[in-house]
Protein backbone atom coordinates (compact mmCIF):
# COMPACT_ATOMS: atom_id res chain seq x y z
CA UNK A 1 0.00 0.00 0.00
CA UNK A 2 1.50 3.26 -1.09
CA UNK A 3 1.75 5.95 1.67
CA UNK A 4 -0.69 8.10 -0.33
CA UNK A 5 -3.65 5.75 -1.32
CA UNK A 6 -4.71 3.93 2.15
CA UNK A 7 -3.89 5.15 5.87
CA UNK A 8 -2.06 3.40 8.63
CA UNK A 9 -0.77 4.71 12.00
CA UNK A 10 0.81 7.91 11.43
CA UNK A 11 -1.91 9.24 8.86
CA UNK A 12 -3.01 12.42 10.07
CA UNK A 13 -6.48 13.19 9.52
CA UNK A 14 -8.16 16.88 8.66
CA UNK A 15 -11.81 17.49 8.30
CA UNK A 16 -14.86 19.15 7.42
CA UNK A 17 -17.59 20.32 10.19
CA UNK A 18 -20.85 20.92 8.49
CA UNK A 19 -24.41 19.85 8.51
CA UNK A 20 -24.91 18.59 6.01
CA UNK A 21 -21.38 18.21 5.04
CA UNK A 22 -22.12 14.56 2.86
CA UNK A 23 -21.57 16.16 -0.53
CA UNK A 24 -18.60 18.92 0.27
CA UNK A 25 -15.84 19.09 -2.53
CA UNK A 26 -13.64 20.02 0.29
CA UNK A 27 -12.56 16.22 0.88
CA UNK A 28 -12.03 15.64 -2.72
CA UNK A 29 -9.74 18.65 -2.87
CA UNK A 30 -7.86 17.98 0.17
CA UNK A 31 -7.35 14.33 -0.61
CA UNK A 32 -6.12 15.01 -4.07
CA UNK A 33 -3.76 17.73 -3.08
CA UNK A 34 -2.65 15.37 -0.09
CA UNK A 35 -1.68 12.96 -2.87
CA UNK A 36 0.02 15.34 -5.04
CA UNK A 37 2.35 15.69 -2.54
CA UNK A 38 2.44 12.06 -1.11
CA UNK A 39 1.21 13.40 2.48
CA UNK A 40 -0.13 10.35 5.01
CA UNK A 41 -3.18 12.55 5.52
CA UNK A 42 -7.02 12.38 5.13
CA UNK A 43 -10.08 14.67 4.51
CA UNK A 44 -13.05 13.57 5.49
CA UNK A 45 -16.51 15.16 5.99
CA UNK A 46 -17.97 15.10 9.45
CA UNK A 47 -21.75 15.69 9.47
CA UNK A 48 -22.37 17.22 13.18
CA UNK A 49 -25.11 18.26 15.15
CA UNK A 50 -24.65 21.84 16.84
CA UNK A 51 -24.76 20.03 20.28
CA UNK A 52 -21.74 17.93 19.20
CA UNK A 53 -19.70 21.04 18.18
CA UNK A 54 -17.38 21.37 21.45
CA UNK A 55 -16.79 17.71 21.78
CA UNK A 56 -16.08 17.69 18.57
CA UNK A 57 -13.40 20.73 18.38
CA UNK A 58 -11.75 19.18 21.52
CA UNK A 59 -11.83 15.79 19.11
CA UNK A 60 -9.50 17.89 17.12
CA UNK A 61 -6.74 17.66 20.25
CA UNK A 62 -7.10 14.29 20.89
CA UNK A 63 -7.15 13.11 17.48
CA UNK A 64 -4.47 15.40 16.43
CA UNK A 65 -6.28 16.40 13.04
CA UNK A 66 -4.06 18.96 11.61
CA UNK A 67 -6.85 20.96 10.64
CA UNK A 68 -10.61 21.35 10.06
CA UNK A 69 -12.42 23.32 7.92
CA UNK A 70 -16.06 24.56 9.02
CA UNK A 71 -19.15 25.24 7.52
CA UNK A 72 -22.60 26.23 7.89
CA UNK A 73 -23.84 25.90 10.78
CA UNK A 74 -20.41 26.09 13.24
CA UNK A 75 -18.43 29.08 11.76
CA UNK A 76 -19.46 31.63 14.31
CA UNK A 77 -20.56 29.22 17.41
CA UNK A 78 -17.04 27.74 17.34
CA UNK A 79 -15.43 30.84 18.34
CA UNK A 80 -15.38 30.33 21.78
CA UNK A 81 -13.85 27.00 21.63
CA UNK A 82 -10.85 28.22 20.22
CA UNK A 83 -7.56 29.15 21.63
CA UNK A 84 -6.97 31.97 19.23
CA UNK A 85 -8.94 33.60 16.38
CA UNK A 86 -7.09 35.95 13.41
CA UNK A 87 -8.00 39.66 13.22
CA UNK A 88 -10.11 39.22 10.66
CA UNK A 89 -12.06 36.24 11.34
CA UNK A 90 -12.93 38.33 14.95
CA UNK A 91 -14.18 41.11 12.75
CA UNK A 92 -16.10 38.89 10.30
CA UNK A 93 -17.23 36.87 13.67
CA UNK A 94 -16.81 33.85 11.16
CA UNK A 95 -14.24 31.10 11.10
CA UNK A 96 -14.23 28.93 8.47
CA UNK A 97 -10.51 27.11 8.94
CA UNK A 98 -9.01 25.66 12.11
CA UNK A 99 -5.05 24.81 12.21
CA UNK A 100 -3.92 22.37 15.13
CA UNK A 101 -0.76 23.72 16.18
CA UNK A 102 0.32 21.10 18.77
CA UNK A 103 -2.87 21.23 20.50
CA UNK A 104 -3.50 24.97 20.17
CA UNK A 105 -6.60 25.89 17.60
CA UNK A 106 -5.75 28.90 15.38
CA UNK A 107 -9.00 30.01 13.61
CA UNK A 108 -9.28 32.12 10.74
CA UNK A 109 -11.47 33.00 8.21
CA UNK A 110 -10.36 32.96 4.41
CA UNK A 111 -13.06 32.68 1.95
CA UNK A 112 -12.99 36.37 0.77
CA UNK A 113 -8.74 36.31 0.18
CA UNK A 114 -9.86 33.15 -1.90
CA UNK A 115 -12.41 35.02 -3.84
CA UNK A 116 -9.39 37.18 -5.04
CA UNK A 117 -6.92 34.73 -5.17
CA UNK A 118 -9.20 33.68 -7.88
CA UNK A 119 -9.27 36.70 -9.32
CA UNK A 120 -5.77 37.64 -9.46
CA UNK A 121 -5.20 33.76 -10.86
CA UNK A 122 -7.38 34.89 -13.91
CA UNK A 123 -5.33 38.29 -14.09
CA UNK A 124 -8.08 40.33 -13.35
CA UNK A 125 -7.10 43.62 -12.01
CA UNK A 126 -9.11 44.44 -8.80
CA UNK A 127 -6.89 47.28 -6.95
CA UNK A 128 -8.48 50.64 -7.02
CA UNK A 129 -11.88 49.08 -8.97
CA UNK A 130 -15.30 50.17 -7.76
CA UNK A 131 -17.54 46.55 -7.30
CA UNK A 132 -21.58 46.02 -6.51
CA UNK A 133 -22.38 43.10 -3.99
CA UNK A 134 -25.44 41.75 -3.87
CA UNK A 135 -26.22 40.33 -0.31
CA UNK A 136 -24.52 41.16 2.56
CA UNK A 137 -24.50 37.42 4.78
CA UNK A 138 -21.34 35.69 5.85
CA UNK A 139 -19.75 35.23 2.09
CA UNK A 140 -20.80 38.84 1.11
CA UNK A 141 -18.77 40.31 4.43
CA UNK A 142 -15.96 38.08 4.22
CA UNK A 143 -15.66 39.18 0.34
CA UNK A 144 -16.17 43.09 1.19
CA UNK A 145 -13.57 42.63 4.01
CA UNK A 146 -11.18 40.99 1.68
CA UNK A 147 -11.96 43.71 -1.29
CA UNK A 148 -10.81 46.27 1.69
CA UNK A 149 -7.46 44.45 1.96
CA UNK A 150 -7.27 44.85 -1.82
CA UNK A 151 -7.52 48.42 -1.83
CA UNK A 152 -10.47 48.44 -4.26
CA UNK A 153 -11.56 52.21 -4.39
CA UNK A 154 -15.64 51.63 -3.54
CA UNK A 155 -17.98 48.84 -2.78
CA UNK A 156 -21.94 49.48 -2.95
CA UNK A 157 -23.63 46.72 -1.20
CA UNK A 158 -27.29 45.85 -1.65
CA UNK A 159 -28.95 44.38 1.48
CA UNK A 160 -32.88 43.35 1.99
CA UNK A 161 -33.49 46.20 4.66
CA UNK A 162 -34.83 43.77 7.19
CA UNK A 163 -33.74 43.32 11.28
CA UNK A 164 -30.22 42.97 10.31
CA UNK A 165 -29.95 45.77 8.46
CA UNK A 166 -28.42 47.96 10.94
CA UNK A 167 -26.23 45.41 12.74
CA UNK A 168 -24.72 44.80 9.18
CA UNK A 169 -24.18 48.60 8.79
CA UNK A 170 -22.44 48.60 12.49
CA UNK A 171 -20.41 45.92 11.12
CA UNK A 172 -19.39 47.71 7.68
CA UNK A 173 -18.75 50.32 9.60
CA UNK A 174 -16.28 48.37 11.46
CA UNK A 175 -14.56 46.99 8.80
CA UNK A 176 -13.50 49.99 7.39
CA UNK A 177 -12.74 52.17 9.95
CA UNK A 178 -9.06 53.80 8.92
CA UNK A 179 -9.34 51.90 5.83
CA UNK A 180 -9.39 54.23 2.31
CA UNK A 181 -12.33 52.11 0.61
CA UNK A 182 -15.58 53.15 0.85
CA UNK A 183 -18.21 51.26 1.34
CA UNK A 184 -21.96 51.81 1.29
CA UNK A 185 -24.80 49.82 2.55
CA UNK A 186 -27.93 49.79 0.35
CA UNK A 187 -31.50 48.94 0.88
CA UNK A 188 -32.26 46.39 -1.62
CA UNK A 189 -35.33 47.63 -3.15
CA UNK A 190 -33.56 50.57 -4.49
CA UNK A 191 -33.34 49.83 -7.69
CA UNK A 192 -32.13 52.76 -9.31
CA UNK A 193 -29.27 52.86 -6.77
CA UNK A 194 -28.70 49.28 -8.30
CA UNK A 195 -28.25 51.05 -11.31
CA UNK A 196 -25.86 53.61 -11.11
CA UNK A 197 -23.80 51.24 -8.84
CA UNK A 198 -23.61 48.59 -11.89
CA UNK A 199 -22.57 51.54 -14.26
CA UNK A 200 -19.64 52.95 -12.53
CA UNK A 201 -18.28 48.65 -10.98
CA UNK A 202 -16.45 46.81 -13.01
CA UNK A 203 -16.90 44.02 -10.86
CA UNK A 204 -20.21 42.62 -9.78
CA UNK A 205 -20.82 39.84 -7.28
CA UNK A 206 -23.57 38.08 -6.19
CA UNK A 207 -23.11 36.53 -2.61
CA UNK A 208 -26.77 35.42 -2.35
CA UNK A 209 -28.37 31.92 -2.64
CA UNK A 210 -30.72 33.76 -5.04
CA UNK A 211 -29.79 31.20 -7.78
CA UNK A 212 -29.14 27.63 -6.22
CA UNK A 213 -31.57 25.12 -4.22
CA UNK A 214 -34.80 26.09 -4.46
CA UNK A 215 -34.16 29.92 -5.76
CA UNK A 216 -32.69 28.15 -8.68
CA UNK A 217 -34.45 30.27 -11.16
CA UNK A 218 -33.78 33.53 -9.43
CA UNK A 219 -31.58 35.50 -10.31
CA UNK A 220 -30.26 38.26 -7.18
CA UNK A 221 -31.51 41.74 -9.36
CA UNK A 222 -34.33 41.89 -11.88
CA UNK A 223 -33.87 42.38 -15.24
CA UNK A 224 -34.37 45.62 -15.86
CA UNK A 225 -31.64 46.25 -13.40
CA UNK A 226 -28.72 43.56 -15.25
CA UNK A 227 -29.99 45.54 -18.50
CA UNK A 228 -27.51 47.65 -17.67
CA UNK A 229 -24.24 44.99 -17.67
CA UNK A 230 -21.87 45.92 -20.08
CA UNK A 231 -19.07 44.10 -21.69
CA UNK A 232 -16.39 44.00 -19.89
CA UNK A 233 -17.36 43.93 -16.39
CA UNK A 234 -16.60 41.25 -14.16
CA UNK A 235 -19.49 39.07 -13.24
CA UNK A 236 -19.00 36.39 -10.50
CA UNK A 237 -21.33 33.97 -8.33
CA UNK A 238 -20.39 32.73 -4.95
CA UNK A 239 -22.36 29.49 -5.79
CA UNK A 240 -20.59 26.96 -7.80
CA UNK A 241 -23.81 24.36 -8.21
CA UNK A 242 -25.35 25.46 -10.77
CA UNK A 243 -22.30 25.71 -12.34
CA UNK A 244 -23.88 28.59 -14.31
CA UNK A 245 -26.13 30.37 -12.17
CA UNK A 246 -29.11 32.19 -14.38
CA UNK A 247 -27.22 35.54 -13.08
CA UNK A 248 -24.51 34.43 -14.88
CA UNK A 249 -25.86 33.40 -17.69
CA UNK A 250 -27.37 36.78 -18.20
CA UNK A 251 -24.40 38.18 -17.79
CA UNK A 252 -22.49 36.14 -20.24
CA UNK A 253 -25.29 36.98 -22.83
CA UNK A 254 -24.60 40.43 -21.89
CA UNK A 255 -21.03 39.74 -23.00
CA UNK A 256 -19.72 40.20 -19.22
CA UNK A 257 -16.42 38.06 -18.25
CA UNK A 258 -17.98 35.49 -15.59
CA UNK A 259 -17.00 33.58 -13.21
CA UNK A 260 -18.23 30.58 -10.69
CA UNK A 261 -18.00 30.28 -7.06
CA UNK A 262 -15.81 26.73 -7.73
CA UNK A 263 -12.57 29.35 -7.49
CA UNK A 264 -13.34 31.17 -4.44
CA UNK A 265 -13.58 27.50 -3.04
CA UNK A 266 -11.12 26.37 -5.07
CA UNK A 267 -8.75 29.39 -3.26
CA UNK A 268 -10.00 29.06 0.16
CA UNK A 269 -9.22 25.54 0.56
CA UNK A 270 -5.36 26.56 -0.88
CA UNK A 271 -5.09 28.80 2.11
CA UNK A 272 -6.51 25.89 4.22
CA UNK A 273 -3.96 23.45 2.99
CA UNK A 274 -0.76 26.06 2.90
CA UNK A 275 -2.17 26.82 6.49
CA UNK A 276 -1.75 22.80 7.32
CA UNK A 277 1.03 22.12 5.00
CA UNK A 278 2.98 24.97 4.12
CA UNK A 279 2.31 23.76 0.32
CA UNK A 280 0.65 24.73 -2.19
CA UNK A 281 -2.48 23.41 -3.18
CA UNK A 282 -2.37 21.82 -7.08
CA UNK A 283 -4.72 24.00 -8.17
CA UNK A 284 -4.93 22.12 -11.88
CA UNK A 285 -5.13 19.09 -10.12
CA UNK A 286 -7.66 19.75 -8.25
CA UNK A 287 -9.69 20.96 -10.40
CA UNK A 288 -9.62 18.46 -13.29
CA UNK A 289 -10.38 16.30 -10.18
CA UNK A 290 -13.41 18.64 -9.43
CA UNK A 291 -14.14 18.81 -12.66
CA UNK A 292 -14.23 14.59 -13.33
CA UNK A 293 -16.64 14.23 -10.05
CA UNK A 294 -19.10 17.10 -11.10
CA UNK A 295 -19.30 14.66 -14.05
CA UNK A 296 -19.88 11.83 -12.23
CA UNK A 297 -22.36 13.26 -10.32
CA UNK A 298 -24.26 14.14 -12.79
CA UNK A 299 -24.94 10.46 -14.08
CA UNK B 1 -10.69 8.98 -6.82
CA UNK B 2 -11.88 5.34 -6.62
CA UNK B 3 -13.98 4.97 -3.11
CA UNK B 4 -11.15 2.34 -2.14
CA UNK B 5 -8.34 4.59 -2.16
CA UNK B 6 -8.83 7.76 -1.30
CA UNK B 7 -11.31 9.76 1.24
CA UNK B 8 -14.47 12.18 1.15
CA UNK B 9 -17.59 12.93 2.68
CA UNK B 10 -18.79 9.49 3.44
CA UNK B 11 -16.00 7.67 4.30
CA UNK B 12 -16.08 5.70 7.87
CA UNK B 13 -13.17 6.53 10.49
CA UNK B 14 -12.23 3.16 12.01
CA UNK B 15 -9.19 3.18 14.34
CA UNK B 16 -6.67 1.97 16.97
CA UNK B 17 -6.60 4.08 20.36
CA UNK B 18 -3.15 3.24 21.75
CA UNK B 19 -0.15 4.42 23.19
CA UNK B 20 1.74 4.26 21.39
CA UNK B 21 -0.16 3.55 18.55
CA UNK B 22 2.03 4.51 15.31
CA UNK B 23 3.60 1.12 14.44
CA UNK B 24 0.82 -1.38 14.98
CA UNK B 25 -0.13 -3.55 12.30
CA UNK B 26 -3.80 -3.14 12.44
CA UNK B 27 -4.76 -0.13 10.33
CA UNK B 28 -2.68 -1.92 7.51
CA UNK B 29 -5.24 -4.88 8.13
CA UNK B 30 -8.47 -3.24 8.20
CA UNK B 31 -7.66 -0.89 4.89
CA UNK B 32 -6.36 -3.62 2.96
CA UNK B 33 -9.78 -5.44 4.18
CA UNK B 34 -11.90 -2.36 3.05
CA UNK B 35 -10.26 -1.76 0.11
CA UNK B 36 -10.63 -5.60 -0.97
CA UNK B 37 -14.60 -4.98 -0.10
CA UNK B 38 -14.37 -1.90 -1.86
CA UNK B 39 -15.71 -0.22 1.55
CA UNK B 40 -15.50 3.70 2.00
CA UNK B 41 -14.02 3.39 4.93
CA UNK B 42 -10.41 4.41 6.75
CA UNK B 43 -8.69 2.79 10.21
CA UNK B 44 -6.13 5.27 11.73
CA UNK B 45 -4.07 4.33 14.63
CA UNK B 46 -4.18 7.22 17.19
CA UNK B 47 -2.15 7.60 20.29
CA UNK B 48 -3.58 8.96 23.16
CA UNK B 49 -2.52 10.42 26.51
CA UNK B 50 -4.97 8.14 29.47
CA UNK B 51 -6.42 11.56 30.29
CA UNK B 52 -7.50 11.80 27.01
CA UNK B 53 -9.53 8.58 26.56
CA UNK B 54 -12.76 9.46 27.91
CA UNK B 55 -12.84 12.36 25.55
CA UNK B 56 -11.67 10.01 22.54
CA UNK B 57 -14.13 7.51 23.47
CA UNK B 58 -16.77 10.77 23.06
CA UNK B 59 -15.26 11.06 19.59
CA UNK B 60 -16.29 7.93 18.37
CA UNK B 61 -19.88 8.86 19.03
CA UNK B 62 -19.25 12.22 17.67
CA UNK B 63 -17.60 11.65 14.64
CA UNK B 64 -19.38 8.66 13.99
CA UNK B 65 -16.35 6.03 13.92
CA UNK B 66 -17.92 2.53 12.82
CA UNK B 67 -15.78 0.74 15.34
CA UNK B 68 -12.07 0.99 17.53
CA UNK B 69 -9.57 -1.30 18.49
CA UNK B 70 -7.94 -1.09 22.17
CA UNK B 71 -4.28 -1.61 23.10
CA UNK B 72 -2.31 -0.95 26.01
CA UNK B 73 -2.99 0.95 28.58
CA UNK B 74 -6.75 1.33 27.29
CA UNK B 75 -8.54 -1.79 27.50
CA UNK B 76 -9.35 -1.92 31.36
CA UNK B 77 -9.18 1.73 32.15
CA UNK B 78 -11.76 2.28 28.63
CA UNK B 79 -15.16 -0.19 30.38
CA UNK B 80 -16.87 2.59 32.51
CA UNK B 81 -17.05 5.19 29.39
CA UNK B 82 -18.95 1.83 27.16
CA UNK B 83 -22.78 1.47 26.96
CA UNK B 84 -22.48 -2.00 27.34
CA UNK B 85 -19.38 -4.84 27.22
CA UNK B 86 -20.04 -8.65 26.87
CA UNK B 87 -19.97 -11.33 29.40
CA UNK B 88 -16.12 -12.15 28.56
CA UNK B 89 -15.66 -8.68 28.73
CA UNK B 90 -16.70 -8.47 31.75
CA UNK B 91 -14.96 -11.59 32.83
CA UNK B 92 -12.06 -10.28 31.87
CA UNK B 93 -12.07 -6.76 32.50
CA UNK B 94 -10.73 -6.14 29.48
CA UNK B 95 -11.79 -4.92 26.27
CA UNK B 96 -10.08 -4.72 22.74
CA UNK B 97 -12.75 -3.72 20.56
CA UNK B 98 -15.98 -1.49 20.50
CA UNK B 99 -18.63 -1.46 18.05
CA UNK B 100 -20.57 1.78 17.30
CA UNK B 101 -24.14 0.61 17.12
CA UNK B 102 -25.81 4.54 16.16
CA UNK B 103 -23.94 5.91 19.27
CA UNK B 104 -24.26 3.20 21.78
CA UNK B 105 -20.79 1.54 22.35
CA UNK B 106 -20.39 -1.68 22.65
CA UNK B 107 -17.07 -3.75 23.76
CA UNK B 108 -15.61 -7.02 24.00
CA UNK B 109 -12.55 -9.05 24.02
CA UNK B 110 -11.36 -11.04 21.21
CA UNK B 111 -7.85 -11.81 21.39
CA UNK B 112 -8.67 -15.03 22.82
CA UNK B 113 -10.79 -16.18 20.42
CA UNK B 114 -8.75 -14.84 17.71
CA UNK B 115 -5.87 -16.97 18.90
CA UNK B 116 -7.56 -20.25 18.87
CA UNK B 117 -9.21 -19.12 15.67
CA UNK B 118 -5.70 -19.32 14.46
CA UNK B 119 -4.91 -22.62 15.54
CA UNK B 120 -8.10 -23.73 13.88
CA UNK B 121 -7.70 -22.55 10.21
CA UNK B 122 -4.24 -24.14 10.99
CA UNK B 123 -6.39 -27.55 11.26
CA UNK B 124 -4.80 -27.84 15.17
CA UNK B 125 -7.24 -30.31 17.35
CA UNK B 126 -7.77 -28.34 20.76
CA UNK B 127 -11.31 -29.70 21.91
CA UNK B 128 -9.94 -32.37 24.59
CA UNK B 129 -6.38 -31.54 24.83
CA UNK B 130 -4.28 -29.76 27.72
CA UNK B 131 -2.26 -26.80 27.56
CA UNK B 132 0.57 -25.08 29.28
CA UNK B 133 0.36 -21.49 29.33
CA UNK B 134 3.32 -18.92 30.69
CA UNK B 135 2.38 -15.77 32.13
CA UNK B 136 -1.41 -14.92 33.03
CA UNK B 137 -1.65 -11.13 31.82
CA UNK B 138 -4.31 -9.65 29.42
CA UNK B 139 -3.37 -11.79 26.95
CA UNK B 140 -3.01 -14.75 28.41
CA UNK B 141 -6.31 -14.58 30.64
CA UNK B 142 -8.00 -13.96 27.10
CA UNK B 143 -5.82 -17.06 25.72
CA UNK B 144 -7.40 -19.17 28.78
CA UNK B 145 -11.05 -17.77 28.57
CA UNK B 146 -11.00 -19.12 25.06
CA UNK B 147 -9.40 -22.31 25.75
CA UNK B 148 -12.41 -22.77 28.25
CA UNK B 149 -14.43 -22.03 25.53
CA UNK B 150 -12.85 -24.52 23.11
CA UNK B 151 -13.19 -27.05 25.79
CA UNK B 152 -9.94 -28.17 26.26
CA UNK B 153 -9.21 -30.57 29.00
CA UNK B 154 -6.70 -28.75 31.48
CA UNK B 155 -4.65 -25.70 31.57
CA UNK B 156 -1.55 -25.26 33.26
CA UNK B 157 -0.63 -21.74 33.99
CA UNK B 158 2.61 -20.45 35.07
CA UNK B 159 2.85 -16.57 36.87
CA UNK B 160 5.11 -15.17 39.18
CA UNK B 161 3.88 -15.50 42.26
CA UNK B 162 3.88 -11.52 42.97
CA UNK B 163 1.15 -9.39 44.31
CA UNK B 164 -1.51 -9.81 41.85
CA UNK B 165 -1.03 -13.81 42.25
CA UNK B 166 -4.20 -14.22 44.69
CA UNK B 167 -6.34 -12.15 42.58
CA UNK B 168 -5.31 -14.17 39.45
CA UNK B 169 -6.22 -17.29 41.06
CA UNK B 170 -9.56 -15.58 41.90
CA UNK B 171 -9.84 -14.64 38.31
CA UNK B 172 -9.53 -17.82 37.05
CA UNK B 173 -11.51 -19.43 39.45
CA UNK B 174 -14.49 -17.35 37.67
CA UNK B 175 -13.66 -18.15 34.54
CA UNK B 176 -13.63 -22.25 35.47
CA UNK B 177 -16.91 -21.74 37.51
CA UNK B 178 -19.40 -24.56 35.96
CA UNK B 179 -16.94 -25.43 33.25
CA UNK B 180 -15.68 -28.63 32.77
CA UNK B 181 -12.42 -27.61 31.95
CA UNK B 182 -9.46 -28.07 35.03
CA UNK B 183 -7.81 -24.95 35.35
CA UNK B 184 -4.43 -24.60 37.17
CA UNK B 185 -2.39 -21.78 38.16
CA UNK B 186 1.00 -22.67 39.38
CA UNK B 187 4.28 -20.52 40.80
CA UNK B 188 6.71 -19.53 37.79
CA UNK B 189 9.30 -20.70 40.19
CA UNK B 190 8.30 -24.42 39.91
CA UNK B 191 10.42 -25.97 37.34
CA UNK B 192 9.52 -29.46 38.17
CA UNK B 193 5.85 -29.00 37.98
CA UNK B 194 6.64 -26.96 34.44
CA UNK B 195 8.54 -29.97 33.16
CA UNK B 196 5.16 -32.03 34.24
CA UNK B 197 2.62 -29.90 32.51
CA UNK B 198 4.82 -29.76 29.17
CA UNK B 199 5.00 -33.45 28.90
CA UNK B 200 1.34 -33.56 29.37
CA UNK B 201 0.79 -30.77 27.01
CA UNK B 202 -0.13 -31.00 23.36
CA UNK B 203 -0.25 -27.32 23.33
CA UNK B 204 2.56 -24.52 25.14
CA UNK B 205 2.20 -20.92 24.86
CA UNK B 206 4.17 -18.40 25.77
CA UNK B 207 1.90 -14.97 26.71
CA UNK B 208 4.92 -12.97 28.13
CA UNK B 209 6.78 -10.68 26.99
CA UNK B 210 10.14 -12.72 27.61
CA UNK B 211 11.22 -12.70 24.06
CA UNK B 212 10.45 -9.33 22.49
CA UNK B 213 12.35 -5.95 23.46
CA UNK B 214 14.37 -6.02 26.30
CA UNK B 215 13.50 -9.39 26.96
CA UNK B 216 14.43 -10.20 23.23
CA UNK B 217 17.01 -12.95 24.40
CA UNK B 218 15.05 -14.32 27.12
CA UNK B 219 12.51 -17.61 26.53
CA UNK B 220 9.59 -18.10 29.13
CA UNK B 221 11.49 -20.99 30.41
CA UNK B 222 14.89 -22.14 30.88
CA UNK B 223 16.45 -25.18 28.49
CA UNK B 224 16.39 -27.61 31.39
CA UNK B 225 13.08 -27.69 31.54
CA UNK B 226 12.20 -26.52 27.78
CA UNK B 227 14.48 -29.92 26.66
CA UNK B 228 11.27 -31.33 27.36
CA UNK B 229 9.61 -30.15 24.31
CA UNK B 230 9.07 -33.10 21.76
CA UNK B 231 8.18 -33.51 18.21
CA UNK B 232 4.18 -32.90 17.28
CA UNK B 233 3.50 -30.81 20.35
CA UNK B 234 2.28 -27.27 19.60
CA UNK B 235 4.15 -24.28 20.48
CA UNK B 236 2.70 -20.85 20.02
CA UNK B 237 4.30 -17.49 21.12
CA UNK B 238 1.86 -14.19 21.17
CA UNK B 239 5.01 -12.20 20.07
CA UNK B 240 4.88 -11.21 16.64
CA UNK B 241 8.30 -9.38 17.07
CA UNK B 242 10.52 -10.45 16.16
CA UNK B 243 8.43 -13.33 14.37
CA UNK B 244 10.73 -15.98 15.49
CA UNK B 245 11.39 -15.76 19.18
CA UNK B 246 14.08 -17.21 20.86
CA UNK B 247 11.77 -19.33 21.81
CA UNK B 248 10.54 -20.59 19.03
CA UNK B 249 13.46 -21.49 17.51
CA UNK B 250 14.41 -23.66 20.59
CA UNK B 251 11.00 -25.69 19.96
CA UNK B 252 11.39 -25.64 16.38
CA UNK B 253 14.67 -27.39 16.95
CA UNK B 254 12.77 -29.79 19.26
CA UNK B 255 10.53 -30.55 16.41
CA UNK B 256 7.98 -28.87 17.73
CA UNK B 257 5.09 -27.57 15.15
CA UNK B 258 5.61 -23.48 15.83
CA UNK B 259 3.10 -20.13 15.64
CA UNK B 260 3.94 -17.03 16.18
CA UNK B 261 2.15 -14.10 17.17
CA UNK B 262 1.14 -13.35 14.15
CA UNK B 263 -2.33 -15.28 13.67
CA UNK B 264 -3.90 -14.39 16.97
CA UNK B 265 -3.39 -10.77 16.06
CA UNK B 266 -4.73 -11.45 12.61
CA UNK B 267 -7.76 -13.07 13.64
CA UNK B 268 -8.71 -10.73 16.45
CA UNK B 269 -8.66 -8.36 13.69
CA UNK B 270 -10.83 -10.44 12.03
CA UNK B 271 -12.81 -11.01 14.54
CA UNK B 272 -13.20 -6.93 15.04
CA UNK B 273 -13.73 -6.28 11.27
CA UNK B 274 -16.73 -9.05 11.03
CA UNK B 275 -18.83 -6.69 13.72
CA UNK B 276 -17.52 -3.74 12.00
CA UNK B 277 -18.74 -4.97 8.32
CA UNK B 278 -20.35 -8.22 8.59
CA UNK B 279 -17.58 -9.33 6.25
CA UNK B 280 -15.12 -11.83 6.51
CA UNK B 281 -11.61 -10.32 6.68
CA UNK B 282 -9.63 -11.43 3.64
CA UNK B 283 -6.74 -13.60 5.31
CA UNK B 284 -4.63 -14.33 2.66
CA UNK B 285 -4.85 -10.56 1.04
CA UNK B 286 -4.15 -9.71 4.60
CA UNK B 287 -1.41 -11.50 5.24
CA UNK B 288 0.54 -11.31 2.18
CA UNK B 289 0.15 -7.44 3.07
CA UNK B 290 1.62 -7.64 6.50
CA UNK B 291 4.61 -9.73 5.13
CA UNK B 292 5.51 -6.96 2.38
CA UNK B 293 4.90 -4.33 5.29
CA UNK B 294 6.87 -6.28 7.56
CA UNK B 295 9.93 -6.91 5.12
CA UNK B 296 9.59 -2.96 3.85
CA UNK B 297 10.21 -1.45 7.76
CA UNK B 298 13.68 -4.53 8.04
CA UNK B 299 14.89 -2.45 5.03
Amino acid sequence: MEENEGADGQTQLFGLFAHPAGHSLSPLMHNTSFQHYHLNAKYLGFDLQPAQLASAIEGIRIFKFGGVNLSMPFKQQVIPLLDQITPRAKQLNSVNVITNHDGQLIGDSVDGEGFFYNLANQKIKVAGETMTLFGAGGAGLSIVQAAIDQHLKEIFIFKRHNQTFNQVAQQLKELAKNQLTQVNLIDYADEQMMIQAIQVSTIIVNSTNLGMDDYVNRMPAPPGVLQYLKPQQIVCDVIYAPLETKFLAYAKNQGCQTFNGLGMLIYQGALSFKKWTNQSMPIKTVQTAIQRQLQESRK
